[in-house]
């Protein structure tokens, strides 16, 4: 299984955004819609061991899982819409409990630390950073949770919690890169077993 | 440099298409409009060294300049924005002359052949096949030219050009992948000099 935290700093916890404007009404959605992309998507298939999960404004969080989800589309657009459908049944979801919005798709009452702690029960967390080791010298762990921030850089807290959670800290490359660009990496190191099986 | 051309085989060729509805309406214009993100886009910075040719239903060919480009945003709907306003502007590319149609964005009245030939004068045309080499074995050229189709296969004449004209043939991974991911990973694999330098 292969996981992606996607933290969206800016991004509604309200379903009352137009598609028509989703990266600056919208708080930058289009970097998150994007990343589902990129951790789902091949090419006419689904990837359905993954799982994402969006972390809106460290108040809600919507899972995406590759088993489940149906009638998923690569644009920004629609996954935006599935992301305003679930939440507007955001009220549905009591506690920590999550409520299934659409096949695949789930919202929590739950930030980063709560997400972050979960996942981090059941896989090997991987934080990428400048400072990292070449991941070409790492052997890919066998369930990876890979966390990544939209526009913005981790906040300070965020960055703490990520040092104290996280198993290993690689980089991709020479060049800092967008979220779901870093997604496409990650899938193609661990699709090639670390770039030796093609 | 490095180049990307890709081929749109549903793409329009008119600005006559919604910006709401860019899968269906407009052709698949969103995969072309990620290859766009792709193929510029780092994390706060735009790669300058790189060219992008989406080729509009063989008719049409718009160019994205990395030296030249101003105001670009990674959002789907920008972009197609923009090509809107180069096929608004379509009348002035007369013969084989390109137009600019706003900074370091031109369109010229050529398909997929010539956009390829021309190219293939000056760079190394990489070939993305299932049967290539691993990426991995192959040193990275110094000017390569990879050349990519939307959701559609190339066809059996586009398949014969590349065959004719490209350099190289490699793979990417062991899956076929979305163009806009291909292009994500074939720019790692040349930022690392071929997965040897982080």
């Amino acid at each position: 299984m292969r996981q992606f935290v996607v933290t969206g700093h800016d991004a509604p916890t309200t379903p009352d955004f137009s598609l028509d404007d989703l990266p600056s009404g919208a708080g930058r959605l289009d970097v998150l819609c994007r990343c589902v992309n990129s951790a789902f998507f091949l090419s006419h298939a689904i990837r359905e061991d993954v799982r994402a999960y969006l972390v809106l404004a460290d108040s809600f969080t919507i899972e995406f899982d590759g088993r489940e989800v149906r009638r998923l589309n690569p644009d920004e657009r629609s996954t935006a819409a599935r992301i305003r459908g679930a939440l507007e049944q955001r009220e549905e979801a009591i506690g920590h409990i999550p409520a299934e919005t659409s096949p695949g798709v789930s919202i929590r009452r739950v930030g980063f630390e709560q997400t972050l702690r979960d996942v981090a029960e059941e896989s090997t967390i991987v934080e990428l950073h400048e400072a990292g080791t070449p991941v070409v010298d790492v052997d890919p762990p066998e369930d990876p949770t890979f966390v990544l921030s939209d526009h913005r850089d981790f906040t300070d807290e965020e960055a703490a919690l990520l040092d104290e959670l996280s198993d290993q800290r690689v980089r991709l490359g020479p060049h800092a890169m967008h979220a779901d660009h870093a997604i496409t990496v990650a899938h193609n190191y661990l699709d090639t077993a670390g770039y030796t099986a093609y």
